[in-house]
């Protein structure tokens, strides 16, 4: 909503205010979910999904029922044709359209577009610029959000917040620590960036551990405490958000990792309190223990829950700054 | 709605008087497909399909829209993550979230949900289980339809019982055989358990006719007049029921078969007021001949459309009890 | 409509008065989408795909909505089941399910069938029988709409002469170029056939230009003319689309073209106020080049765009023939 190009979009933090202001939003949706149902009607929302989901899917078509929005779901890899994202180039491959035809086609469709784009994780100049997201902005010519690119997860980072917030310790500024975790696959930074981005954003204390080699773009972390020793970075932690993440370094490779970073009750020995994060799907007993997702400390089913409440907050808003309401 | 967890979850027959209102009430909406067309307001059914589906995905869909019920599909298998069913595993192989993880969330996503998760037709004891169907059922905490499960169809068996309702012979008890029939593929027992299992429930004559080693298992059968030799079994008969199955002993496979047990109108020499029904999909010539699918002894285009009506009146019942009504 | 098989169906041109009055409500739908909300309140229209779409999956769905209609998308062949379309055969191979039986399944299902399906460019005869279409329509015994099938795009076509229609010169006949453009695949003649089909339906002159051996079926270009020298047939034209197919004759095959038939501004120097069309998908810079695409002669966003109107148009049209309005 702070993007330099619009001030319709969401793709990024959005500044502290409104950030402070979704926040609240979602937790009033989350009281109350039907309290606008008539606001969005008339509206249309295209959902163009690149790649699998399941909550941002579900959660977003939910959101927009609960503001009597119309929704339109496109699996666009299945159900559509293979996007082109060069310009310029001689399209006799295997890619049909181009993202400018094809985006500009979407943005005569619909009132807003929704967009999940993952990262190529070879291409390392085409994710840092989120082409495929700016591609698809610049093609649509309307209001877009992220579902996720190569970047960013900012719906999953404002229902992270939503549930931070319905959290807090009293009295007191949480210790919130972001953990990397093991994985047997490369996956991309953007939930870890964006958690970073906004917890920082929203002027909580971040500690980031990893292990050496997988240090985040600095871009996202600036702020944050860097620690390297796991047990360390625990102590006394409030919330503690776990994830994996290839190295950005290295880019998108998995240097080797001597410790299990995987973590377990007795990871947890110094913060007795910590509420532990993730924002599914997980990988049990390789990303977390059984016994942490299954126990009190885990926040996890309702940072999942809350996905609906944050996309609400980001649709009401958008929708406010669509017809002049503020 | 017998189920011994819950009083909400329509996963198998659930008992006489129950089957009997909810044929009723098929009935009913056959006639008046919208009477209640606000029943189900600001009610949420999600509809997760790990298997291929036509009747179902879109009966459901219909009859909870003819409620005036939201509705949102999700094709778990192919929009979202592949589940893992174990619990207490390393998931660091093919699957990428756990069924506890992705039903809680769907449960707090959804006031209904309905799932189809076909057998393994390897693991015995999995399918016997009902694993998935199960699994599910734990993980959401939300009521529960099947859309087919390892054991059970039973919204098919009560749209052939609203069939079957409808054609009952004037004066006397019908004659209800399940006729086996030959097929290429190892097929589940679903359709022929809950059809059994159904037809028994609602106290109608059955005899159930296959080759030597397709036994059904018992459970679903005790009651039931089993008859090796098919033209006797089919004398006489006032609905015929055909449908392939595997063999349940030898779990899965598919003994061979020397005589040829395709109906045809043939073999219905001796019962010439027989109709037939199948449940679709149907491999013609194969299970069932054209002669028998166009002609007028056949009710599967009508059980096909009473789907609908079964699934509303499932969905009309959970509404009731969902909100104090009977 | 004018379907020898029923006044429901919109497959094909509906003759010249019809095509009007669709082109009219077309434009009118265009500046008021939601003048008729409340039109098709309670019709429910079931969308089949047996290939991929963008615009006339969704174009369509925004179009139902726009009248009220409930409409429900089915990719057959990825969620449903593999489709016979041979009558008598023997049902031993890959296909699960016939379109007799699963036709019959989805015209009780719905008020309104819409399909999509390619033609197989390999079997003549069926192909020019438009056999799938027809099997479905005899199937469902509903009014279809089709959304491009093995002979037409009447929906792409209809969108094309709102276009058109929309950009007329002052004063005189426009005159219309249909051009040959290459591609990399073996294309159906479903979008030149059909554009051919209305554009002289409306009585529009059409010059159409191509290779030799790429003739279309002369049953869609009757009282066109035929010039094989591209930049002679694109003198003073006024509307130039572009579309590659393949060979007619030589059945869907792609004999070698010698020249490069792509269109690009150059083509265009005797024809300075020619205005470029494309159904879309188009590959940029093998079919159309980027400077037309990207320039002001462009009409393809603008064709895309008039998708919704088209499909709205028509639905609406047959909405007034089964409540017998007019």
């Amino acid at each position: 909503m702070n993007n330099p190009a619009s001030a319709f979009h969401f793709t990024e933090f959005p500044g502290f205010e409104i950030a402070q202001k979704l926040i609240e939003s979602g937790i009033f949706y989350k009281n109350s979910p039907r309290y606008d149902l008539h606001k969005g009607r008339g509206k249309r929302l295209g959902c163009i999904f690149l790649n699998p989901s399941l909550r941002t899917r579900i959660s977003t078509q939910i959101a927009a029922e609960n503001l009597g929005m119309e929704s339109i779901v496109l699996n666009m890899d299945k159900e559509a044709w293979a996007l082109e994202m060069e310009d310029g180039t001689l399209m006799n491959g295997n890619t049909v359209e181009h993202i400018k035809d094809a985006g500009g086609v979407l943005g005569s469709y619909f009132d807003f577009l929704a967009i999940r784009s993952f990262p190529t994780l070879s291409d390392k100049e085409a994710d840092m610029n989120d082409k495929v997201l700016n591609k698809f902005i610049a093609a649509t010519g309307k209001p877009i959000i992220s579902l996720e690119s190569a970047l960013r997860h900012p719906l999953q980072s404002l229902a992270d917040q939503i549930t931070i917030q319905q959290h807090l310790p009293q009295g007191r500024k949480p210790k919130v620590v972001l953990t990397w975790a093991p994985h047997i696959k490369s996956l991309p930074h953007a939930v870890a960036n964006s958690f970073a981005e906004w917890t920082l954003g929203m002027k909580h204390d971040l500690t980031i551990t990893h292990p050496e080699g997988y240090e985040l773009d600095e871009k996202f972390t600036e702020g944050a405490s860097i620690e390297y020793d796991q047990s360390k970075a625990l102590e006394d932690a409030d919330f503690v958000y776990v994830k994996n993440w290839s190295s950005f370094r290295n880019y998108g490779k998995t240097p080797p990792v001597r410790d299990n970073w995987m973590l377990k009750e007795s990871s947890l020995s110094q913060a007795k309190n910590a509420k532990v994060m993730h924002c599914l799907p997980v990988r049990r007993n390789l990303v977390l223990s059984d016994e942490i997702l299954d126990g009190p400390r885990s926040l996890v089913q309702e940072q999942a829950a809350n996905r609906v409440f944050s996309a609400q907050a980001v649709l009401s808003h958008m929708l406010d700054l669509t017809t002049g309401q503020k």
